[in-house]
């Protein structure tokens, strides 16, 4: 067939829904007088298909008539190619077409309400990382083209994000109180910086893979993240942003779109999705957005079909209550450190740390105690009842104390201490390798008043709210466990404190106390673990870790290449590798259930929230997997595809 | 009986044999007019039991018949308790004698010579470990005495060294050449120190465990060496060493006892051991010493029974004739990084490193080349037809460049490049965990130049030596495997290296390739990796950091602790951990043996000198061990008792 042969010709390519939206309307272009190889090479500018009602009224209805008849044969949106020669309308091939996260959403739901599939088509369909696109805010279309991509990072948290550049937590925060949008930007991110990536719309780094602490961290709080965006040139001393010969200081704008990666200079209009206006903002109401209303279908079905529970990585009462909101089961993870960072706490933590016996440090611990107490209290109510896994200290303690003269001297000052004992303890606690170094239980086992403080605020917390009348079920983790005597220990240590406390407010809590199963030796010994612990939950971040012998803050070096020589066809710490750290974790699940039939298995590494990973949960039988709160609805929608896959 | 009723009477306690020399005499204290509990109370000073000959003759003589007639129904030393009661000779206990190590192997061989018991019998009872007393330097028991314990340290490499300090390997290494006694005092070592080490008679460091950088080298040196000596304050800016109140000054006299971890002020003198006089620094015959001809007896006992190879962890050509001495039948880790340092080698290694693109690379390994060949051949040479086990480039590149302002300047200075560049690189190669950083085959992988070289070095200097008339048998090794391609992209960058080699000087090489196993995945996808892998090498150093999530340079921390706590029962660096490590060691045997059913299997850890962990290997069927050479002789006895076991 020939569409040059005269006016009444031409040739077209079509969508039978808007790939883009998913909206139900016939989508494509169409060049008259035209073969179709035109249409795609560019050189004359193809028209919306629309234009046929008026230019061919006979071949728009023929192919109105056609898109539904793909359909109902196809159970699917098609892309498909079409000539017409001199007004005889010729179909030349079809598929399935390529759309947006969004689109996939859309469509698959509003087709189970056409009955041109079933719901569970609709859950096997839709890939569940789509849904990151129906939460992250987005660059307004329009901004988004007047602007150009000046550099590219890996994208970390996704949405976009818009705001004036700082180089320091502090600052950021500082700045974000005053009301300015803020972005962070860091060569990257520790623990120290929390309050500013809190006060931030995003996060930009220079170093740093998709699992770095400022993707893990952003990725929990729901923030934009780029990180590891190498070209960067970050100056702290100035103050400046250098790349590829252009300068950012500190103040100017940028914006970063965490769904791509891309970086651009000055401000993009953002704003933010539907879902999160009505779930979270509570400024819209389902009946206001048909996009969240499809969202909420999608869920309804896919929590009808999993059979795994989902629990979310939340630390922080409010974030509990986000999470809840995206259908958290529970906390299944809820790093308790990062509690150290808020207000005055930080300077309790130091003092602890700089403690030069068990008697000072139990005064600092004293301290801490209420603010960790009330922050318990905030998530078990936040909770009505759902359980909450909490982990004990894990962080090395250098993380917690400044690194530089001038905070040290400032530190010194407010404890009242001198600046060499200062200097000396950040010396004294300096490490090779702080991954593999005294952290985890490591501290509790050395510094057992820590366990103690931490154990007493989870309990006085727990009396407290069951009070209230609200069913408070704490599951205490201790975290880095090699040797089932480390956790025995620890073990202790909690029932100690526990019935402690029962006896002073008069009251009975029930409680469990279990491991986090991130170290090899673990996996190999979980049987006797299993005799101790009453629950496991797969730290598959420090897992991948050392079952690799690979940093995920330095394998950025390396990684790139090993996915191009196919090495590893996904990052291990974005994806988990089923290969090596699946089987270790198979092992684990094995000796642990022979020594404990009932023992409760969960994940809380950051794979929990990654749909292949999500589905090898399923395959080894874990009760639930936890992740951030952001990506709840994605493991939800995982969980019932592997669920339909049985 | 009583002992206290006149000057006819007495109380004695005897040793049928010396028990700190082993030589065949009655040794013990008596005391006249007194009863057993005086003899151990230290009121009154007992006299030598060899006194009695004069005092009681005829209890003396009794003494020796009951000393014949004890040993020869114990068939073992023995310590034993004896009271006089007017002139009667009453025996009150008796048990086996605790002694030297040093003593144990010459009453046990002596005892075989006397058919008290077989040979068989000598090498169960003799504590592997007893050997090191036999190599290792000692102090003069009277210059010992003279003086007194100022701290303690971890005993590292057994031993007595004195020596004038000093805190950089460059002084160390210059004072050693002036002709000085040099102890090198460090708060702890790295790969840069080794020269200096190398010329000092011990070294000391402030950090690090037992399996430190600093232990490590010094064993495989037979250097003295007391670590972690947490208590010096080493200040390197003024040079001084501080410890309990004392102030020491580059140059001042300390000594260090590397068996037991004491550090003693000033100079005490010290002496070699006949062993090494005999084997390494041949001014001392065979015939001349008896104490040797009791450790080659042993040792032909030993080698008569093992049924496990012994090889050594040496890396130049005199260290690997000194293995050969000590028994090696082979090399079992040949550490190629540890020859980067010699000379101006050093300088094409930075060079390489600094090296903007793959040419540039290129020509600083053409440089490093010739030197790398002639160290190879130079262990051909000394192994005379053993084979070799070559290790790749292993640790992180920025252990080869200077981190001070100064050290770089001059490089850049040498190199002719800016200082910037050589600060900037310095901070590329910054890694936060190095030990899960950029190294081991995944230098190879990015950088397979480096590979090239290494393999062109082994190849063409196997074929100079094989020209030569000496069998050659190169076993190449491919270091911090996890993923099966990993090793199957170096193997194939070895083939053609050889290939081009053999056509090049047209010979036939005979040479394996295979791997170290020391990452946990490894382990668990050992059958996919025993596909390519010709042999297996345990690297159990690393295999123990990676499967316990435990720095060895950070674990003194809290590994004390875990001792006291009854969490380890041993320093998991210094004895294999069998319960964790051990398993995935199983683990790897078992999948390695089910691909390949003659897979050949080693150990090249520190373990591999450690007996326990020699006679797990057995247990395991590996076909070697390999250990520092001053170790090999404790390789040899463990892995003869590990055969007498079953």
């Amino acid at each position: 067939v020939f569409g040059n042969t005269g006016n009444d010709s031409g040739s077209g390519v079509s969508f039978t829904r808007d790939p883009a939206t998913g909206e139900k309307i016939l989508y494509g272009e169409f060049l008259l007088n035209a073969q179709g190889e035109d249409v795609v090479a560019g050189v004359r500018t193809p028209e919306p298909v629309l234009r046929l009602q008026v230019e061919m009224p006979e071949v728009y209805r023929q192919l109105q008539d056609v898109r539904h008849t793909l359909e109902s044969h196809f159970h699917d949106m098609q892309d498909f190619e079409f000539t017409v020669e001199q007004g005889r309308l010729f179909m030349l091939q079809t598929r399935n077409g390529k759309r947006t996260g969004f689109a996939a959403v859309r469509i698959a739901v509003e087709m189970v309400k056409e009955k041109l599939i079933s719901a569970d088509d609709a859950i096997r369909r839709i890939p569940a990382d789509s849904l990151s696109q129906l939460l992250a805010p987005v660059f307004d279309a329009s901004a988004r083209k007047t602007t150009q991509v000046i550099a590219r990072g890996l994208p970390a948290g996704p949405g976009a994000a818009s705001g004036k550049i700082y180089f320091s937590a502090n600052e950021a925060e500082a700045a974000a109180q005053r009301g300015e949008k803020v972005l962070l930007v860091r060569v990257e991110t520790s623990p120290e910086d929390i309050r500013g990536m809190l006060a931030a719309e995003g996060i930009l780094t220079a170093r740093g893979g998709v699992s770095s602490h400022a993707a893990l961290v952003a990725r929990q709080m729901g923030k934009v993240c780029v990180c590891g965006a190498s070209e960067l040139q970050i100056d702290y001393s100035t103050n400046t942003l250098h790349v590829r010969g252009q300068n950012f200081r500190k103040g100017d704008f940028l914006s970063i779109d965490g769904t791509t990666g891309e970086i651009f200079p000055g401000e993009v209009k953002t704003s933010p999705s539907d879902v999160v206006r009505v779930l979270i903002d509570k400024d819209l109401t389902p009946a206001e957005s048909p996009i969240y209303r499809v969202f909420a279908q999608l869920m309804q079905w896919a929590d009808q079909r999993r059979t795994m529970d989902v629990r979310a990585n939340a630390d922080q009462p409010d974030q509990v209550g986000h999470a809840v909101a995206f259908g958290a089961q529970g906390v299944g993870l809820c790093r308790t450190e990062h509690m150290f960072f808020e207000g005055d706490r930080i300077d309790h933590v130091r003092e602890m740390i700089l403690a030069e016996n068990a008697d000072e440090r139990g005064k600092a611990l004293a301290k801490l105690l209420p603010a960790q107490r009330s922050d318990f209290a905030g998530i078990f109510k936040a909770l009505k009842g759902l359980p909450a896994t909490i982990r004990f200290l894990d962080p090395p303690l250098h993380e917690f104390i400044p690194h530089d003269e001038a905070s040290q001297r400032d530190l010194a000052e407010k404890l009242g201490i001198s600046v060499d004992r200062v200097a000396r303890r950040v010396k004294e606690l300096h490490e090779f390798n702080p991954m593999l170094g005294h952290r985890g239980c490591r501290l509790g086992i050395v510094y057992p008043e820590i366990s103690e403080m931490q154990a007493r605020a989870v309990f006085e917390a727990a009396a407290e709210v069951q009070a209230a009348g609200i069913k408070v079920r704490p599951e205490i983790m201790i975290p880095l466990v090699g040797f089932p005597k480390e956790l025995e220990l620890q073990i202790e240590v909690v029932h100690q404190v526990a019935a402690r406390v029962q006896k002073e407010r008069n009251v009975k809590l029930s409680y469990l106390v279990g491991t986090m199963i991130e170290i090899p030796r673990a996996c190999v010994v979980a049987d006797e673990i299993a005799k101790s612990a009453q629950f496991f939950s797969f730290g598959t971040n420090d897992l991948t870790q050392t079952t690799l012998g690979m940093s995920r803050d330095d394998a950025g070096s390396f990684l790139p290449r090993y996915q191009e020589e196919e090495i590893v066809r996904q990052n291990p710490f974005a994806v988990l590798d089923q290969g090596g750290v699946g089987k270790l974790m198979e092992t684990a699940v094995k000796l642990g259930r022979a020594t404990r039939k009932d023992i409760k298995l969960g994940i809380c590494g950051e794979h929990g929230g990654e749909p292949d990973s999500v589905k090898f949960c399923h395959q080894l039988g874990l009760a639930y997997v936890s992740c951030s709160p952001f990506r709840l609805p994605i493991a939800r929608l995982a969980a019932a595809q592997a669920a339909l896959k049985n």
